[in-house]
């Protein structure tokens, strides 16, 4: 396995891989959900190319850039043992020298959601993917299904852009209590933690009720927030039913829809999501 | 030579071009300066890539997108002549499908001259020419320093999103008597044509003045306009003595000046430009 920081020490190591290329962008402190991205990514192709960067632009002044958890040799043992080819670790002086003025802006599916609490958030996301891409001109790009948003972003991004790469999904990896695995669970104390499962139960709350019938969209977002009320260390920023594609709330339910939220634990703000009328992970 | 049109076709033909690739990408009715293009691709590439597309997204409510000549079969000969490998024609629907929504935006470079002039004009053609890049994956793309800002912008978008491109720039190709090659000659009337050389015989006076020892900004430029105001047919929308990399105007002349301008005659709307303290083509 070759490390490598900067572009050209990336392109030239690039060259030498055999294709199809898969890319696994992350942002370091891998769990198991990294893992099955990069375990995706082996099945399908020839070489595989994992980048670490915790992106500055995707995240909002307010929010956790500086205490947003890091353990490189962890990763690299990990990334090692997955029999990984090429890890690209750029520094943000690599990703963004000085004078930098370059944006890619995805609209309509980039609005409502994530977008609408984290502003800024996706043209981050956008901008580094698309330079992740460019420099490292994949054939294949694995993502989880957890980032449900991130997924259509990148997936409009892809086909608006004539990228010739496949955007492969991976579903959520969650702990045996039903949490999303996620880098921010390590914040969590150990109350919150227990209390951190709320989001799969108000998931699967709402999907017992669409199972029995329900199908106003409205009435599966109630259920999903009156779980969320009724424990007391959570709070939902959203709870969202949402068209797969387009994202925007549904009033009835007829293909299926995408079930998504934000909360609050404590100060750690957590997401989930779950896909009505198609078969989840789990 | 082969010609494709979607995205499929050009990705099926690209994986049989050997490297190095290089891309001209056009808007077709196609000159010497065109030619010129791809005669440095073909010089220094071993295969060579031709786009042409009349990009609307560059193009303001009022300007010439339905008037802009088109002339495809000679074009096509032209480029067999020169031995291209493949020409893109994409249609409009095959670049901008049902539901675009992604643009990529450049920022502080943009704004000047052309950009202030021409709000959109930019942002169409980083996002088509970031099309081209991702489509077509040549390690070499080459443009004309006719579009001086547009060499500048390309530059700026090819480093700030990490593209393994080299962007070569060929000098702007002449009539005898100055003018600048351009598709949109072709709106000229005999008169017109004629006086259309205002904009060469401006940055000469220009270029006079400089190696007589002129250093201010201003005085060169007020020599330029006031050639220009001299032309009955001609009438300068502006004229710019800026800074070679940032596009800003400049008040005294130290490392060289990009001259540039934008010169309507009748209803045809100009530009030229010339390179200060670097030798230019001519």
């Amino acid at each position: 396995m070759k490390t490598v920081e900067t572009l050209n020490e990336l392109w030239q190591a690039r060259k030498d891989l055999p294709g199809p290329v898969g890319l696994v962008p992350t942002m370091g402190f891998l769990h198991d959900g990294h893992l099955m991205l990069v375990k995706e990514a082996k099945q399908s192709c020839a070489s595989v190319v994992v980048s670490i960067f915790v992106n500055p632009t995707q995240f909002g002044p307010s929010e956790d850039l500086d205490a947003y958890p890091r353990d490189l040799q962890r990763d690299l043992s990990h990334l090692e043992a997955l029999d990984v080819d090429l890890v690209w670790i750029p520094t943000s002086e690599v990703m963004y020298p000085a004078n930098y003025q370059t944006w890619v802006e995805v609209g309509d599916v980039t609005k409502p959601l994530e977008g609408s609490y984290r502003p800024g958030h996706f043209r981050g996301v956008t901008t580094v993917v698309s330079k992740l891409f460019n420099a490292v001109q994949p054939d294949v790009a694995v993502f989880g299904q957890k980032d449900a948003q991130q997924v259509a972003v990148i997936s409009q991004m892809t086909r608006d852009l004539s990228y010739p790469i496949e955007i492969k999904v991976v579903p959520i990896v969650r702990e045996g209590d039903g949490l999303a695995l996620s880098s921010r669970n390590t914040y969590l104390n150990q109350d919150q933690r227990k209390a951190a499962t709320v989001l799969y139960r108000a998931l699967r709350a709402a999907e017992k009720a669409y199972l029995s019938g329900e199908r106003s969209a409205e009435t599966i977002r109630q259920i999903m927030s009156e779980t969320i009320t009724d424990e007391p260390l959570a709070s939902a920023q959203y709870v969202s039913c949402a068209d797969l594609l387009t994202l925007t709330e549904l009033e009835t339910i007829t293909n299926g829809a995408l079930l998504s939220m934000a909360v609050y634990v404590g100060k750690t703000r957590l997401i989930d999501n779950w896909i009505l009328g198609k078969p989840n992970a789990d």
